[in-house]
Parts: structure tokens; sequence; C-alpha cells
């Protein structure tokens, strides 16, 4: 690890829940962590001082997104990416592979990269691990990672090959890696098969990153099988590294995932739902478009903190939903992020004072666990 | 006037321009004021809490689409619509005239009242004087308006007849009116007619309203006609009332409509310019999509003082616009009323100060009037 980065492990060790500090070049990240996700190098429908009031400690965007729209080169150009957006806590940046493979048009995927076209005009790229990690150096973000390739879980044959080349993009993007104020984090994958997993962890802790994320996660699997693996990989990556699980932020599955081991984690879900007219709770979610809140003057959850809910009632959001009003997006999103964002401060004060344990169960009692997830 | 309302002329007579305080149950308006429009009981794109920053001192809300969507009862039943959209500060709504006649299908129009199509759903409403009435007593602005029918501005047999009709629902208003907690504005028909101004003026002042709207301009006229209609009736208006101007609303014609003696306004202008990608500046409009902004580190407006300029580059503005993101209508929403509220703060600060003359011929001589306005 650079000297600009430090893993502090205030509780918990390999396995179970873990509480820490990650410090970064812009400052330090109190971990468990939540980070919602800012595709286009904006977190949609929330300014970043409604960030900073709800307490988001990193924040997440995309490496694909950005280097075709407005372009790498131009962000850097401006100052990097938190100037850019106006966000000068840590950012983290995604390696491109996961959009390139399921957003883009792939022509061409070999050993020494992805050659695809874009889904904004069309137009032919190709990343390539020293490229990815070219594209992170200009946006400049705190955290950032190899260049992967995520597979189906559970095609061995097309997991096998993954792994092989998500190892030797890992290699290759640490010998390209120059910005000592990066973290730069090796990615796990292996789909449900537990020798693949173990292989990817031992070659990738083998090369020495200050960090690892586990992918290919929530892309099909079920639930027993993602817990299943991330038990297993916690318990075999060093305990003094953070631990970055993609692409995964319902309630339940964050504090399952802490449960786990889990550091970090990132998810599209709730700014997401908030523009589909979505309200996240702790036990489910409500679908402010139901004539039921047209005229409930109760707030979207009861005794929650943040803007929405201190000021604004059921029927007003689900009047904005339905006359197609951006503030609906807005207020949702504000509470949506709040509501994972508060969950998690309240996970690692209950790791702090060694009581998670009675917490998740009485948290796992509460929540009906929606289908499908 | 109603005890709950009282209008301080601290500066100016009933010609030219004027300063002011008006008094209303949720607190004073300090005018000459710009009100941003909350069209569905939302100003849209911003939170009230953005709106307080701003220091936006008024807000209008209209009754024909609140009327329709939510429903005014429902509104009144979940505590009005300061209770229902979270803001405490003063809201005037408009009669539900202007939009009954421009956005809905008219089935029928006597001199009872109107029957429209609702442009939602196509179901059959009436409004009369004594509805439009009731609906904004639901509601509970602070300001209220008289039913009025807006005609085409230069064809006299139509704008007499809408003189007569306007009038004698304005008596029919009050006559129903029965909350001493909402100051109604009687409003001046008559086109670009000077003797169907005067009689409108004549008969409303005669009925004795706590404040008085200009109707019928902005909507055809030149910019020649429109000032000289607001110069005449400005010299028969009772100096001590509130005279509110509707639907206007650029850089331009606020200090022209204060220097003939105006004292509110309201337009949609910044934020629908805002949602189309356009900034406004006291001396044009930047659109936002332009390629010539992509790499542009300055804020919208050197200097300015709003939450936009102080954080964000016009090429992240541009970015966000060109990739469909919301809080590019939520940063340009925030500097375009930002810019209209702070015009109308130095406006009268330069009227106390008795330095408005010299401040308006500065103005206008930076000003590129834009065409059409």
């Amino acid at each position: 690890m650079t000297p600009h980065f430090r893993f502090e492990l205030l509780a918990g060790g390999a396995e179970g829940p873990r509480a820490g500090i990650f410090h970064t070049p812009h400052g330090p990240i109190e971990t468990p962590v939540f980070a919602p996700v800012g595709t286009q190098g904006t977190v949609k429908a929330i300014t970043p001082r409604d960030l900073e009031e709800i307490g988001v400690g990193l924040i997440l965007a995309n490496t694909y997104h950005l280097y075709l729209r407005p372009g790498d080169e131009l962000i850097k150009r401006l100052g990097g990416l938190h100037t850019f957006m106006g966000w000068d806590k840590p950012i983290l940046t995604d390696s491109g592979g996961f959009q390139v493979f399921s957003l883009s048009a792939i022509s061409r995927i070999d050993d020494g990269g992805v050659t695809f076209k874009s889904h904004i005009d069309g137009s032919i790229h190709r990343f390539t691990p020293e490229k990815a990690i070219a594209i992170q150096e200009n946006l400049g973000a705190d955290i950032i990672m190899s260049f992967d390739q995520c597979p189906v879980p559970d095609d061995r044959a097309e997991v096998e090959k993954a792994v092989e080349r998500t190892n030797r993009w890992a290699e290759r993007g640490l010998a390209a890696h120059k910005r000592d104020d990066q973290a730069l984090f090796g990615i796990v994958q292996g789909g449900i098969f537990d020798d693949l997993r173990v292989a990817s962890v031992e070659f990738l802790v083998g090369l020495g990153f200050p960090g690892y994320a586990i992918g290919g996660l929530s892309v099909g699997e079920t639930k027993e099988q993602m817990f299943r693996v991330l038990e297993l990989v916690s318990s075999i990556l060093p305990a003094d590294k953070p631990r970055y699980l993609m692409g995964v932020g319902t309630p339940y599955d964050l504090v399952e995932g802490v449960a786990r081991g889990i550091d970090i984690f990132d998810c599209v879900l709730p700014t997401r739902i908030a523009r589909n007219g979505a309200a996240l709770t702790l036990t489910g979610r409500l679908n402010m478009r139901n004539a039921r809140y047209a005229d409930d003057p109760a707030p979207l959850v009861e005794g929650c903190g943040c803007y929405t809910c201190r000021n604004f009632s059921r029927a007003y959001i689900r009047h904005l939903v339905t006359a197609h009003e951006i503030l609906g997006h807005q207020l949702l999103t504000i509470h949506n992020i709040h509501t994972l964002v508060s969950l998690m401060r309240k996970i690692r004060s209950e790791i702090l004072a060694g009581t998670f344990d009675a917490f998740r169960a009485d948290f796992i009692t509460a929540f009906e666990q929606p289908a499908g997830h």
C-alpha cells in the first residue's frame, strides 16, 4: 500500500463483521460503507451538498461511461473527477469491465482486451488492462479497479477462462499503474466454484494489492451461493486489507454482507428505484404511485431523519411522482440514499459496541426479504 | 384590506419604481419581488430548502393544475398548500383563468363561467368565479386572484367583452371570498386599449381590493405596448396597494416593470429554460448544450454567488445536460432563480438608496435584449 493509504481495522478480523477506517488522499472512509453510484459523474438527481449532509463517505463512478462521455482526458484537463463533479471526498471508479460486457456490443474479446461499440454513438473502442488503468489515472479516483472479465457464474469453463484472464489483467494493470495517490484493487472472480475462487484469491494476494474487490456476484446466482462465496473468500483474504463487494446493496444484503466480512458496497438500487417512484425502507419498498398514499400525511418512514421525511408527506411525494415532477425523484433519492447510509452507520456502531449479532438477528426477523433479493 | 395584510411603501409613489414590504400571514414579502412558479405544487427541480437559501420571498402555484391533480379538497385535508409542499413562506395562487383558456379544451364559455375538458384525462369541469375562490380557499395561499378572462390583446370587441366579464367575475369573487387570511386581488384587463384599461382599473378600485394584478400582457403585444399599458395603469392604481404583473420575468422586463411601478412578478422563464439546458444571465442566455463549453472551467457566471456557480464549471454542467442528467436541471434551476431573485434584491436596494435611475441606465446599456422579449 502506498503511503497515502492505510486501513485501520478497529474491530473484527478476517471473517465476520469488521469496522475500520480506510484512510485515502481525500479523507478517511469509515467502514463498512455503502457507496451510492454516480455513473456519469453525478449521483443521479442529488447534489453533492445533499450527499454530504446525508453523510455519504464514498461514491462510485463508472470508468466506461466517463471514458465515452465527456472523456477521461477532458476530465483530467479540468482537474480530475473530484474537481469536475464538485465532490472532495473519496471516489471509487470501477474498471469498465462490467459495463463493456453488459452495455456495449462486443465485437472482439481476447487475452489482450476487449473491442466494443459505444452504446452512445456506435463508435469502436478498445479496452486493455493498461487502458483501463490509464483512464482511471486520468479520472483520478482514490480507489480504482483492475480490468476484469465478469462471466456467467455457473458456467465452469467460462468462469475458469475469466479467472485466468482477470488474473493476467490484474498483473498487467499493477505493472501499468503509476499514481501512488490511488489504491488499485484486484478483482476476485470464480463464479460459484470454490476452487476457482480460492485460486483467484491466492493469485491476487500473491501480487499484493492494497484492497480486493469481489466480482461476479449478484449476477444470477442464488442468495445462498453468494453468501457461501463471501464466507469462503473472506476466510482467505488478508484481514488487514479492505474488501469491496461490487454491485450489491439491498438493506438485507448489506447486513448479511457485513456479517461475512465485507467493508465496501456499492449499488444503483437507491437511486434507480427512486426514479421509478419507490421509497426504500429497511423492511421493503413503498411504491409511491400507489393510490393508498394519496392522502397519507405520514412521512415515507416514521422516525426517519432525512430531509424528505422531516418535511414532506407520502401524499405529497405520491402527487409529485404521479405528476411526473423531478422533485419526486430528488426527494426519493435523498431518502433512499439516507436509508442505506444510516443503516451502515448503525451497523458500524453495533460492530464497535460488540452487539452486531443481536442487531442482525432482530434485523433479519423484521426484514421481509423481497423476492429476487 | 384584512388585518392580516399591510402594504408598507418604503420608497416611491403611484408611478415609477417602488420599494415596500407586503406583510402576510406567512411573513413579509419585500417588494419588488420575483416569484418562481410552482405549477403543480413544486417549483420544478428545486427543493424548498434551496428556494429559501436563494432568498425567494414568494412563490406562485397554479389553481387549475392543483384543482385537477391532486385536488384542492385533498390539499385542504392535508393542511393546505403550505404544509403540503413544505413551504412556510408566502404563496400566491392564480385564478385558473389563464390555464383554462390556454391548456384545456373549452367546451363552453358564458357569463357564468367556463366549462372545459381536463388536459390530463379529458374529464369535464366547470369554473365559475365562486368556484375559483372556493378552490383557492381550499389551497390556502396568502394572495389569491379573481377569476378572469384573458383575451387576445388587440381584438377590441373581444377585449371589451373580457373586461366586462372579468369585472363582473371580480365582483362575484369578492362576494364569495370568506377567508380573512387571504388577500384577494382583482385583475385588470383591457388589452392594449387605454380606455378599456382605465375602465377596468376604475371598476376594480371601486370594489376595493387589497391588491391588483395586471393581466393580459406578455401574450402577443409589443414590448412598447406593454410598457405603455403599465405606465397608464400604474398612474391610476392606488399607490398604497401592491401591483402584480402576471407572467413576466426576463431580467430586462423586471427592471423595466419596476421602473413602471410594478411590485410583484412571476414567470416560468428561469425554471423552464433550465430544463431546456439554458443558463440565465443578466445580459442574455447561455445554451449549455453548446460544444464551446465542453472544456470551459469557468462558472456559469463569473462572480455569481449561487450554489451552482460556487461549485461547478460550465464544462460539468454542459456534460450533465448532454448526458441527460437530472442534476443538470437542478443546478441550472438554482442558478436561474438565483439570478432573478438577486437581481430583484439589487433593484430594491438601488430604489431604497435613491440610485435606481443610474442602475437602470447601466443595466439597459449592458443588456442585449433577446428577440421577442
